[in-house]
């Protein structure tokens, strides 16, 4: 399915980074598999990782090495087709090794690279592969739209199309660029995994600053949707600012901060609209919550019932087991309390079935995407999650065993 | 799929109880629907019920009565067809009504009776159709195996086979019977619910002592698998003891607590091979955790994994999303440290690949039913958790909507 996204249509190429894009071999398609995005001067950086424990080799250097440069970026260095997670000791050193081997090329220390990788689980890492194709990579280099247009198609694994979300904000005369690549279409395929996310600007801010914007527009986008509920060992999203714009992040927070959220919102889209076998959307919107926790941790449970989303693959305006699934969130709630809309109409009004149009319900649930609200009549707090149906399609995907 | 039970082949009806079965009409199908068991001298009693908060009234209505009674119980009233769920007010009345009316027709207080339905949530209960209908329920009441046969029949929803499991303790000449007549199979089908357990058995004990064992049983049986994670709204399981054995239980405490677990392992497994689209049990082992709470939430959240279920549907060994499942359970353990077992195999050594020969794991895993062991080397405490596969099938069953 496809929806349109107004942030998609023009790159907004951020001043001082150049991108790469070569085939190392990784990929048995024998496409592009390997990427490189520079900061030319360098970059502030922030990122958040997954939670999950089992986190790869990359996301454990990564993590280090931003500590170690306290927040400064040169390179980024992704490979595709391989997720060097679950590869022990020799995944970490030949992750270090790539960083060390790129950063020599660049002329920066090894802990301001900072490397991803995303493919199959278990298997390990091809280092030669890739460190043979290292001065390539770096050669190719170029500050141009095409170059990050051959990036984002670079990082792609299941992917049917590469993720891009770019604006503008205006300071005075000034202009800031933020460009937002991505991959991701859940936690999917076999043995495939990870959403990778880079954002690159020009707003000039230090890595505290960033930090905090990125933590608040993740929240509200990557945190907030969901394709199966299973978080993968490797996910990233990086923030880099090379502060080329000459504004500075405190003069325009606001701005900053709206444009940085609606980048991840949109890239948060594409990546629940690539989810394998998705057939609908559902934004999933619980008001009147004491907290915002709360209303959270009920619209995972929902969006994570088996029962609901196969409902939803068949357009089915089943509020009960909506209600079913409310129930058992954790949440020491009234049910006889809950109502819920599905598109416009009130389908269950205090727990009780109202009277409502099944074939007007039907017909909205059967749109590319359909809001769904569930009201609680605790408080003032809300929180919008934004998730997919279950079809036989992501069966088949998934269950697909080759020997 | 159909695995097989000892406990199934011959019933060992307690003494102290009779059954009937009726049409009344509320299944389209014209099959039996409503029925009775009745303890003929009364019996004590204990139950569980489902922690969902959107309860069905006959749970909010069984669990008054259970209280108002002192755990006193003279007959079980069931209609399988109408869930009476989300009903609000008015559902709650035609269940009290119904117990008002079977007590008059048996001659015991209205909080003896106790209530369960199991069918389409959300829409009115016809009580006037069980109300007419007691009566002849009341009259046709046996003391006989045919009768207990015909109950376990009339319970019956979407599932496919009736669900019995029995067996027999002795202390010195006097022998104690157990018999367990459950339905369910996974919350599912549109709008269809709800796993309903009956227990009947003739030892001495009192409501209390019940409680207890049963508790102890249900926990490591129906609160330790899954079909889909959805938790009903009628879920009940109710232990009835008529005393008429003469074998008091604090005689045979260890023996009839053994005997109860058989029982409602017996029944669980039953349930889970009769899930819907469910082509592969898995019995999932999480062994050396430092408490049976983290082994539970660790076998849980493996159990809920869609990518996990999903690989099993195609017996696929993939143990790097298994692992991914663990990483993200919430427990603050070292993936460094988790070893798995697919069948006898070990296919992942302290978080890392083993070499194992996956043809034989394949072929484990296509097994209507497979053990898988995760070890965590934390402690001595372990979880054993019964669960199934998630196939296409599942999905055409619960997306299936019908305009």
């Amino acid at each position: 399915m496809t929806v349109p996204y107004e942030l998609q249509k023009t790159i907004h190429l951020p001043q001082g980074f150049a991108f790469s894009a070569v085939t190392a071999g990784i990929k048995a398609s024998g496409r592009p598999d390997l990427v490189l995005a520079e900061a030319t001067s360098g970059a502030n950086a922030a990122a958040v990782f997954t939670k999950n424990l089992v986190a790869a080799a990359p996301v454990e250097v990564g993590r280090a090495a931003l500590s170690a440069s306290g927040g400064r970026v040169r390179a980024v260095v992704v490979n595709s087709g391989n997720a060097n997670c679950a590869t022990g000791k020799p995944g970490l050193a030949a992750c270090r090794r790539i960083c060390r081997e790129a950063g020599k090329l660049l002329g920066a220390p090894a802990e301001e690279i900072f490397p991803s990788s995303t493919g199959i689980i278990g298997v390990p890492l091809p280092a030669e592969k890739i460190l043979v194709a290292l001065p390539r990579l770096v050669q190719g280099r170029q500050a141009s739209e095409e170059a990050a247009r051959h990036f984002a198609h670079a990082i792609l694994t299941t992917d049917t199309v590469p993720k891009f979300a770019s604006t503008q904000i205006f300071s005075g005369k000034k202009t800031v660029h933020l460009l937002g690549i991505a991959k991701g279409s859940g936690m999917i395929h076999p043995q495939m995994a990870t959403m990778l996310v880079y954002i690159f600007c020009d707003i000039a801010a230090s890595p505290a600053e960033l930090k905090k914007t990125l933590r608040e527009a993740a929240d509200r986008s990557f945190n907030s949707m969901s394709v199966d509920g299973d978080t993968s060992t490797n996910d990233t999203v990086l923030l880099l600012a090379s502060g080329l714009s000459g504004v500075l992040l405190r003069e325009v927070q606001a701005k900053f901060g709206k444009a940085l959220l609606e980048v991840c919102q949109s890239l948060a889209d594409q990546i629940i609209c690539d989810g394998e076998g998705v057939q609908h959307v559902i934004r999933l919107s619980v008001e009147q919550a004491r907290s915002r926790e709360e209303a959270m941790q009920i619209a995972r449970t929902v969006a994570h019932s088996l029962l609901v989303k196969t409902a939803w693959a068949g357009a089915d305006p089943n509020w009960g087991r909506i209600l079913a699934a409310v129930g058992r969130a954790g949440v020491r709630l009234d049910p006889y309390q809950v109502s819920i809309y599905i598109g416009e109409q009130l389908v269950c009004r205090n727990g009780v079935a109202a009277r409502f149009d099944e074939k007007r319900a039907h017909s909205d649930l059967n749109q590319a995407a359909c809001g769904i609200r569930i009201q609680l009549k605790r408080g003032r707090e809300s929180a919008i999650f934004t998730t997919t149906d279950l079809t036989t399609e992501y069966v088949h995907i998934n269950a697909d065993y080759s020997t």
